[in-house]
């Protein structure tokens, strides 16, 4: 094979997995994770079954490894807002924009999550979703009690925090359930602006 | 039987009627439409299977009277609001606080409802959840325009209508899958405020 036949082949081995990570997303999410078969998802995919079987090994392990894979492209720009420096509100309103645009990238994924969160039970293998939503609660809160401690905010860091996720999920959910009815960019901006004016504390109330 | 025996009556198949509701909410929210058995929801509500039957003709009946009971209190509420005079902060706080109120009243209700919305088909008979979904968006979008026009918010109404039904199903959310995270009255109206705050408009975004 030599050098240029190993590099000839990597795109195709991530091609095939990216396929079946989009495929098996789908399918979970429109079937739930027990009625979703091996079959549906290789034949969604344009794969074969040993390719499945090769790369995640069961039906289980494509499932985990979409949610590992959604977890760690989650963390890794919670990690790059984490490290921005600037005001609280800058901050704040860059992590909604990366939920936001993560949540467009993924949203088979991201109805997966709502579907085993609220769902009923699924028979589907265990999976931290309490790391998403911890990790996601913390930095909006870190980063809301930095703006208090600079006198960017005024008011209760535990209610900004919900009030701004409640924007961030709204927009989100709304993608979900109704697409039509959801936001683009630059509207889901606008819904983000009216809780950060709420928060910068310059009103009356 | 005469009067008296009327009048007893009335109350006691109330009551059947109201555990076969709570133990039905909650056996469907936690097993799932498909997985729950008439045999359960009758032992959790201590009643005879032919009460239920009697009640509700079969699961499908009981299924449909627990979403359209959640409906049709959701729906008096809202009208109760609409009806309803003074500022447009006002009317919708008091719209948020209902919400909030109802939320807990039917805690199961909503989590079935979030299930069926959210989850995979579970072979549940249809209902329209738009309805609900629908409704309120346009109640809380007629308050704010409301509050635009007449001078006491400021800014786009689409925006500030997902920003405060952000922060309420935020709230409700949280109640859902961590209630040890989740705010009381007072920290529901702190939220609130906050989104509030900026659609007044004082600041200077």
């Amino acid at each position: 094979m030599g050098r240029t036949g190993v590099v000839r082949r990597e795109p195709t081995g991530k091609k095939v997995r990216e396929k079946l990570y989009s495929a098996a997303a789908r399918i979970f999410a429109q079937k739930g994770y027990a009625s979703a078969t091996v079959h549906e998802i290789v034949e969604m995919a344009g794969v074969t079954k040993p390719a499945l079987y090769y790369y995640f090994g069961s039906k289980e392990g494509v499932y985990k490894a979409i949610l590992e894979k959604g977890f760690s492209d989650f963390g890794a720009r919670m990690d790059a807002v984490d490290r921005m420096k600037g005001r609280a509100s800058l901050r704040l309103r860059r992590l909604c924009q990366e939920l936001f645009a993560l949540s467009h990238e993924h949203l088979d994924a991201v109805r997966l999550m709502h579907s085993i969160f609220y769902g009923p039970p699924q028979g589907a293998p265990f999976f931290d979703f309490d790391r998403v939503l911890f990790r996601l609660h913390d930095i909006v809160r870190k980063i809301v009690r930095q703006g208090v401690r600079s006198g960017e905010f005024r008011g209760s860091p535990e209610a900004m925090t919900l009030a701004v996720l409640g924007a961030c999920n709204e927009c989100i959910d709304l993608e979900l359930v109704h697409p039509e009815m959801g936001v683009d960019g630059a509207g889901f901006g606008r819904v983000i602006d009216v809780v950060l004016r709420g928060m910068e504390g310059k009103g009356g109330r």
